[in-house]
């Protein structure tokens, strides 16, 4: 039964062409964009950059997906994996028309798509690869990857929306993408939308070969449903029977989908047997209808299409000719009129409004975004007596919190967790008394708190709960990821390229404002003393302070109360990157509600209690920032003052990292005399940092005399050990804060003597003590203030 | 046909026991070893830390193996691919011996066993997951996802190597190794050793079940099938039978193996059909034979055998009965005589000398390590008469050099080139001149250079590339991993375990040498205008100077010269992770081979030649690291010379970036005097840097007065634009330099007013310029040393 008429065939060939001439145009044409003239040299831009290999397939899908779109009003969200496919999906979304609606330069007539043609891939214009100003994605085709795991955060709790993913054969071949075919274990089709995976296999990357191309169909086909696909094999080489074949292939997959949200909606019976979910396999030539050969070497259906498959067609006329009889012959003339714009008959073809993929309102996710109600943080306040006295563990108090904003958002179903199987591990289990883990695999007896309708994602990947989360977010949604702090690295380019999208969104007035992407690492390197070395690595926090900032955002909240204060902070905060490193363990707390919101809107301040200046020049700063080097630097001033009550301290706390930048480097920057009334313009400063000593030293650059800057961090030595000596193995510990000021105060020499033995002895104390009894002694566990 | 009689059925079962006995004993007892006392509290750990749950499935799989090696006289690798299984590869390692013959205080007696106890998981002890301590390991088991890929990588080049490479249920949901699996379409059987997978589905993670144990088997086959294996299922849940049927699915996979190889070999007739490699799929509950339950709720195959399965057994009674029942369980005193020496009869059972898995040479790889043989380096240089006037290609350069280090080792078959499909975009072709990319598909005339013997490793998968390049290194052979620079921070957490293996290796004497991990950036953040902002990305340099100094190396070469001297010393160098930045456009060169070495062995110097302070006292010194920082610095040099000749300018190149490092925090920082001769005391620096500006913050921290160092660099500014365009953008530009430079010299001020005017003028021409033309200003482009 075919699914289309001759007419409608002819009409999609012929828009496929029209997309198909738009992507190699913009490649090449810096001028003559309808070639009304004989082309020429001089209308060839200087450079040649673009990547058209995989355009003409990308088209292929879009145009069968809007024909599908007009058949059925799905509401599609087209995800683009290829590397460089933006040709592709700019000419479509000029096509449309939401191009010019939204770059209003770039109009639909000869002028317009001339300037279209010129911005490809020139200085200052766009990139070659669909990014945040490529209008219907919410997906950078510059890293590979992160294609389908995107599309799946995009449909969680988006019901109507199905999200056609197509993923390259190069991307196919990463860890990330192979590690996401498993996303539908977690996909509930009764709550969540669909995603229709389209497997592009065109055969090769920039010069080798694809593994998945060459893989016979047999082996394609178990591999998927071994992954629980019902795959359904489209061969495009003669283009006329592909598009019958597409065309049927979508609507056997959209049947499908729409039987299997039925049966789960509906509770349809089923015989007892679940469908499995369609896939889309698309075999296709690589530079599909373009040249075909240059001196006896082949273009199309090899690597040579792979980027500019003609680069001489500057200097060389034989090539140019080459390139203008592959451009004619999309016979551009039959299918835009004179002044540029598209023939009736076609632009009548793809769908209309937001209908448009290159307009789905998903793809500008922000539009959508409801605000996330919040509960208030003050009611989950630790109560303090005073400071240093109460021990409390600052994720549980989070957890309770977190429980309540799953239960306040009920009904708006748009907030969810993204762990890699910690949530218990991250002691944020009181969420667990409002939703579940998610699940679609069976439920079995010995299993706790899973259920197909569970709002915490866990999966072993920090790849899936990053890419998920990403796409929730950009569909406007809200969420959090907690993670152990050393395995946050594995995301970290996925981090990077999050970070950049937003940057570039912040220069597209267009795009609207979508939640930030909070991290939570509680699991952090001090507290992973039973985990060992490999579970001890602070580094994220380097990555994260070099990105713009605009985007970013640190804090190292000391305590329960500083943490929900940050927390709620973050959860309302939009277009931002928040990282937030709070440990999990039971431990003192430091400031009553009010103190901590305080302390947390400052974003550092004097802890007088702890000090001994009084408000007079110190002879010394302890400053720190995050829970462990507070401790140890509480600790030391308390040592001081019982040994050496002669050094005046002050002691200083940084829950907002960048407070300590210059404000030309960061917006959070404490102004000059703010800075100088914590810190002084010459005293010296211990500065006990939770991460690698390095960042303390670049944020303060800028700032008075950053010389006296003397920074305590981790120094990359850990161990299976007790958690006081992780601090004295990186030198941080109370006794080398306390030796270290007394060291960098010259006049208090000579009294200091008895001090510095006492310390030193301590340390010694320390080390013979845990080699016999395998713990921490009892005066570190149980040091309290006093 | 049973592979075990009874008798080595019975002998085999009570091995286990053995090492069952030990892996759970080294989490709770830290005395009464041989339990020859009733078990007391004080016997039990203060801090109960360790994983139980993968422990008695690993120690399951390594009597099987061991059982095998006897059998066969087979060469295994036994990667431990599970989270925390240190216990069981621990248990093993002291059974077989070569624990004691490492270790020599931990005896094979009582005495010892006490010891071996009380060391896991304990303070200044060793992990719970399998790490460089670990006799018979290249794995560590910290980070979860890399198991497959070391396996592979070490058997690549090792015919009668077999890695049985055991993958927790947890860890196949990472990306990562789910992207392993295709792995077998790059191993040649005829040249490579053979990967066994095994793996272990014991159903649950931390909390929550893991995907892949609840897919039924039909879908577990048809996805191995897919990948291309052919899997056999064993359950293990009555020990009996699964003893029976492990010991029969390992000859099939090992009879299988040999086929494979042979036909590989010796051409056997095959019937035209290549047999599928074999893969083992081990189902058994979570913490196998350990307790069943505790107050109603079920332990063993739940996750709640995950970690400890009884927490506390230190205060409560009835825990600790229930653990000393559990203990005996194994029937300790039937294993061990009165001495705590394993009975004869299962002493005499694993196999001997080398052929122990904790003893297998290559898990020790640096003893079997060959020298590369290396040309000499000077004959690639590219001839220089000045500076600054060539043109050349550095990449193109050491292509050729790469090729012939290719051609000189052609023998040993020990060096190979891992790149995620860039070696022709990298510019490094020449190497296809002395071999291809490898791939096991099939071959089609449009393929370029690629057969089952090439030694080029190309797969659009960073972690595969890393992780196979780590499994090749520490098995005792050299390899290289070019790379985009943006996108090797994929794998920033595989290099920070990697150089955390690295630095525990350097305590561990029993460990060899092993070849430094050489990672090659060519198409860096600079050169990357044509692909855009997502390309954009210097921040692998901020991952790898965190980590330790004894183990980190970073260079900038400028030019060709430099390049091939660098590249010299890191192919020599051992135990390193040395990071080399160097760009693949054509661009001037600077150095001649005779000045390149010179330059390269101090790591940083003057240029006189591009400064005119000669020999005197600076009025200020521009500073560079990069090649692009160079190119503009010496441009900024020329055009102050040019417009304000009184300006005293020195230039400083630093090709080394730890040479910036205060000694005592790198041992490559110059030497105070030797930093002072370079930078002076006082004088202020402009420096242009090629990565984020913060790495220079820190490492001039402790150098006299940091903060007369004005650092330009990356921030986070960049588009698809035009090579100056970036610079510009970044403040960086030779105009920008030179700016910087007459402002930080008060005495100049009044002088330099055209010059400035000058310099701002030409930033305004060039953005109109590539705007209008869609390229550099040739006075940019043409710019030449004069």
């Amino acid at each position: 039964m075919p699914t289309l008429s001759p007419q409608q065939l002819e009409q999609i060939h012929r828009y496929w062409q029209a997309s198909n001439y738009l992507a190699a145009a913009q490649i090449y044409l810096q001028d003559n964009p309808l070639l009304k003239m004989p082309l020429q040299a001089n209308h060839i831009k200087p450079r040649l950059l673009g990547h058209w290999g995989t355009s003409p397939g990308l088209n292929f899908i879009y145009v069968h997906l809007n024909r599908l779109i007009r058949d059925t009003a799905a509401n599609i969200l087209y995800i683009c994996g290829p590397g460089h496919g933006a040709p592709a999906m700019l000419a479509n979304a000029y096509l449309e028309g939401t191009y010019t609606e939204l770059y209003p330069a770039v109009t639909q007539d000869e002028k317009g798509m001339r300037l279209f043609f010129r911005q490809f891939s020139t200085p200052g214009g766009i990139p070659s690869h669909v990014s945040a100003h490529t209008p219907g994605s919410i997906h950078e085709g510059g890293e590979l990857g992160y294609s389908l795991t995107h599309a799946f955060g995009a449909v969680f709790d988006n019901p109507d929306l199905l999200a056609a993913c197509v993923v390259g054969d190069g991307e196919a071949e990463t860890g990330p993408l192979a590690g996401s075919w498993k996303s539908i274990q977690f996909l509930n089709p009764a709550r969540d939308g669909a995603v229709l995976p389209i497997l592009h296999l065109n055969g090769y990357k920039i010069s080798g070969p694809t593994v998945m191309a060459r893989m016979p169909d047999e082996a394609l086909e178990a591999l998927f449903r071994g992954y629980g696909y019902e795959p359904l094999f489209v061969n495009g080489l003669d283009p006329l029977p592909a598009h019958l074949a597409m065309a049927n292939a979508l609507d056997e997959a959209y049947t499908r989908i729409k039987t299997i949200q039925d049966i789960a909606r509906n509770q349809t019976e089923t015989g007892g047997q679940l469908l499995r979910w369609p896939l889309i396999v698309l075999r296709t030539p690589k530079g599909w209808t373009g040249p075909k050969e240059w001196k006896g070497k082949q273009i199309e259906g090899s690597f040579r299409a792979h980027q500019v498959p003609l680069m001489d067609v500057k200097k060389d006329p034989a090539q140019l000719a080459l390139l203008e009889e592959w451009l004619l012959s999309y016979a551009p003339d039959t299918l835009f009129d004179a002044n540029g714009q598209l023939i009736p008959e076609l632009a009548a073809l793809p769908p209309q409004g937001d209908k448009r993929m290159s307009a789905n309102l998903h793809a500008n996710g922000g539009q959508l975004r409801q605000p996330l109600q919040l509960p208030d943080f003050r009611e989950y306040a630790l109560p303090l007596d005073a400071p240093g006295i109460t021990t409390g563990e600052s994720t549980v108090q989070l957890g309770k919190y977190l429980r309540d904003v799953f239960v306040l958002n009920d009904k708006q179903q748009h907030f969810r967790l993204f762990c890699p199987d910690e949530t218990n591990s991250n002691r944020l289990q009181a969420v667990f008394e409002a939703t579940n883990r998610c699940t679609m695999e069976p439920v079995l007896g010995t299993d706790d708190h899973l259920s197909p309708d569970g709002r915490v994602m866990e999966v072993l990947s920090e790849h899936l709960c990053q890419g998920w989360l990403e796409g929730y977010l950009l569909t406007g949604r809200h969420g959090i990821f907690p993670c152990y702090e050393a395995f946050v690295t594995i995301v970290d380019s996925m981090f990077n390229q999050h970070a950049k999208w937003l940057k570039t969104c912040q220069e597209l007035p267009w795009r609207h404002s979508i939640a930030s992407l909070n991290y939570l690492l509680t699991s952090h390197a001090w507290r992973q003393d039973h985990n060992g070395y490999s579970h001890q690595g602070p580094g994220f926090i380097d990555t994260v302070v070099n990105k713009k900032s605009s985007v970013i955002r640190i804090y190292l909240p000391p305590d329960a109360n500083c943490l929900l204060s940050v927390m709620d902070h973050c959860l309302r905060s939009k277009n931002y990157v928040n990282l937030v490193v709070a440990g999990k363990q039971p431990e003192l707390q430091w400031l009553d509600m009010k103190a901590a919101e305080r302390h947390c809107a400052q974003g550092a301040s004097v802890w007088e209690w702890a000090g001994n200046d009084e408000g007079q020049a110190p002879d010394v700063v302890l400053a720190c920032a995050g829970d462990v080097p507070t401790l140890e630097t509480v600790a030391a001033a308390w040592l001081l003052r019982k040994h050496l009550p002669a050094l005046k301290v002050r002691v200083v706390n940084v829950v907002d990292l960048m407070s300590l930048s210059p404000q030309a480097y960061h917006p959070h920057g404490l102004p000059p005399e703010m800075f100088t009334q914590l810190f002084t313009d010459n005293a010296q400063v211990i500065f006990a940092f939770h991460g690698y000593v390095r960042i303390i030293h670049d944020l303060v650059h800028g700032r008075p005399d950053p010389a006296r800057f003397h920074v305590r961090g981790f120094i990359e030595e850990g161990t299976t050990t007790t958690p006081f000596d992780m601090v004295v193995l990186n030198n941080m510990s109370r006794y080398h804060l306390a030796m270290e000021a007394i060291r960098r105060v010259p006049a208090i020499q000579a009294e200091a003597a008895t001090a510095l033995a006492y310390f030193n002895a301590q340390l010694e104390k320390h080390r013979t003590y845990i080699r016999e009894h395998l713990e921490d002694m009892p005066e570190i566990t149980d040091w309290k203030w006093e």
